[in-house]
């Protein structure tokens, strides 16, 4: 028996003219995938009447399952509902008492006075099943068509796009699907490396990889925050070994790549750190010029972070770095703010401020203006501190604003990371 | 003469298993938009031959141009070079020496080895016409098609698919377009709000709204970290007076909104808020618990910011609170962490330790654990301070952990704006 394939639809002008990136379809295919439905396609199109209705027969004749996001909003320029109506055929609508119910209650406790257009939102055409959004107030609709329709029986479900309420509706979705679909495993095993660019790490993998069985499929796939994610994958798998299968290559991957690889799951350097550190019972903290905030904002993005993670000081002005953290103004003055000895005192600075075992410092030049033909733009320093010591690494990248910031909070991530596994494991 | 249609299709199987997001659409949507070209349509598909020829075959059928990013890079699992060679009739492959030269200069200035899979990418079929990618290792490749082949002549552009390339590479491609179409203006007036809801906002709108001449329209474009975005846009504006006819439309529309509008452009609360500052010769800091840092990275995230961002800290830790920013530890204990009494003192703290004009200060309960009845997942409290006193505010908010932080980071920066408005217009 086949499993069903699927393509997902994101309905608004927003998209097409590039005012907001889609980022549910992602989520969505992420949790399709573990259901084992392969995504063939994802097609973003305006709040266009007659291109919502070609997209989505295109995809439903397609495909078994299209899952739609967006244009359901309480205003004029949301028109999915109605090109919906006009595609199952339906004239007329139905009020979803559950739906009905949340948005009074949504409204009153957001102190909102409940306005006509809310309540037009529990409205629906006849023609669908509704599974009630409990996060907003536009319901999920599902659209169920039979086989003479698009050669094959097709299911359409119609969600909101606000991701925050798109994404929790995505556990009845699939429960929905599993009670109509058949499903099965597609296997993916992920690991994280760092430090060694896509081209180099595919030279070192070349061997390994030509060997692979070939129904195992690598990818590369490079960012800047993480690293070279790897991803091995067996599609519709029959077999009930591929974890084995994979163990296996997996103990010749971890071999060739050394301490580049940092972690053997879909993992960022904060998280591996955390968990190290809570391990380890240690503690960190961090002095951030120009990462300004980024080291301490990825540090919090993990709950449970305050078991290990104390806190920073952002130094963007040197009265702060000298005023704050106890930088020798001498030190700032002879080597510059961008040196490595301002970001080791800035690092044993912050360590002595918060009194944490560990800490990290970042001090560069992000740009676009500020550089110099010694201190170029992309050029900075980083400082690790812990008991055992205090290093210093300078590190020069090419790259706009936002890039070279998220490049500089890595790479000190990453030699934090390092210094950990080091001083931690001996 | 008409405008020219495109359409952007991305190319990956990391964005059909949703392990990537793709950024580029929405970039290389607006630089098209901005030369009056209509984006119909955004497609993703994966690293499979047949899908790549049919998608492309679709979309050039129906469209002037489409843009295609990904699969370019030098590992195996890359194939959409291949493809557009079967596309495009091409048996054979020629060496671009321009891009063979900045290869060598790319990898040797980052201390790597040239090697071969590196050399192949400065190959492409003998079909297209080559702009070298200053930025990265793969070429962007252009195929021409003569009007016999899809209905009306159509061109097609290949680039990378890392952010940092494809976007590098698009200066170039809009003057290719530029110098093959007739471009025109769409024109859009963005403005920004916040503190009111989305529904709310379309009610009090709705008048207006209706009011508005034909070939206007408005769009509603919530985000948590920058509130509510209006856009009024006339599209295929043959009329030279769009904007005076737009002007008069938004002194309405500014009259209605009152202090919710925070700026006429499309910007953000820190943009902004910068502006005022720098304008005002005013200097603000941060002192963030709960928001982690995500405060400091958005004012940083500004080039030019130093002028009036002076620091933060992040204060996760009760002690970095009491002992780097001198909450006195009664406050504490008393109130707890998560308190009026506690932010406001950390927002004197901080402004008292950095010695800035203005501050503001977060300390709330982020989740997902860690809440209690009286003081819930999603409370914050928030301190704005500056010398003509200190103000705090509790807010509520119901969200996952990273939508939390972002709506106290952005509300947070709200309240902050507002206090900014006040006091420096009076």
């Amino acid at each position: 028996m086949r499993t069903a394939t699927a393509s997902i639809c994101t309905i608004g002008d927003e998209i097409l003219i590039g005012q907001i990136t889609d980022t549910n379809s992602a989520h969505i295919s992420r949790a399709l995938n573990s259901l084992g439905i392969k995504v063939t396609r994802m097609t973003s199109i305006g709040d266009d009447h007659a291109d919502i209705i070609n997209s989505l027969t295109e995809e439903l004749n397609r495909n078994d399952i299209v899952i739609v996001t967006g244009g359901l909003g309480p205003t004029k320029d949301d028109i999915t509902k109605k090109a919906l109506a006009d595609l199952s055929g339906s004239s007329s609508y139905k009020t979803d008492e559950r739906q009905l119910e949340i948005i009074h209650r949504i409204l009153s406790a957001r102190g909102l006075d409940v306005l006509d257009i809310n309540l037009a939102q529990a409205s629906v055409p006849e023609t669908c099943d509704v599974i009630p959004n409990r996060l907003g107030t536009a319901p999920i609709m599902v659209f169920r068509f039979p086989e003479d329709r698009f050669g094959h029986p097709a299911t359409l479900y119609s969600l909101p796009g606000v991701p925050f309420e798109a994404l929790g509706a995505l556990d009845d979705i699939m429960h929905d699907i599993r009670q109509h679909y058949y499903t099965a495993d597609i296997y993916h095993k992920t690991v994280m490396t760092f430090g060694i660019a896509e081209s180099a790490l595919s030279k070192m993998l070349d061997e390994w990889e030509d060997s692979l069985p070939a129904d195992m499929h690598l990818a590369y796939l490079p960012n800047p925050l993480t690293g070279v994610r790897l991803r091995l994958s067996i599609y519709g798998g029959s077999r009930s070994d591929e974890e084995e299968r994979i163990g296996k290559e997996m103990v010749r991957l971890k071999d060739i790549l050394g301490d580049a690889l940092y972690s053997e799951e879909d993992d960022t350097l904060e998280r591996s750190i955390g968990r190290k550190l809570a391990e380890a019972g240690k503690t960190v903290s961090a002095a951030e010029s120009c990462t300004g905030g980024l080291i301490s904002s990825l540090f919090t993005s993990i709950p449970g972070s305050s078991e290990y993670y104390l806190g920073s000081v952002t130094s963007y002005a040197n009265s702060v770095k000298t005023g704050v953290l106890g930088v020798p103004s001498e030190i700032i003055e002879a080597n510059g703010a961008v040196s490595g000895e301002c970001v080791a005192a800035m690092a044993e600075g912050v360590r002595r401020l918060t009194g944490s075992d560990y800490s990290v410092a970042t001090s560069g030049i992000a740009g676009p203006g500020g550089g110099s033909e010694t201190k170029p733009v992309g050029l900075v320093w980083i400082g690790i501190s812990s008991q055992m010591g205090t290093e210093t690494h300078r590190l020069v990248f090419k790259g706009d604003r936002k890039r070279n910031i998220e490049r500089f909070a890595s790479n000190a991530l990453n030699l934090l990371r390092l210094k950990i596994e080091k001083e931690i494991n001996n």
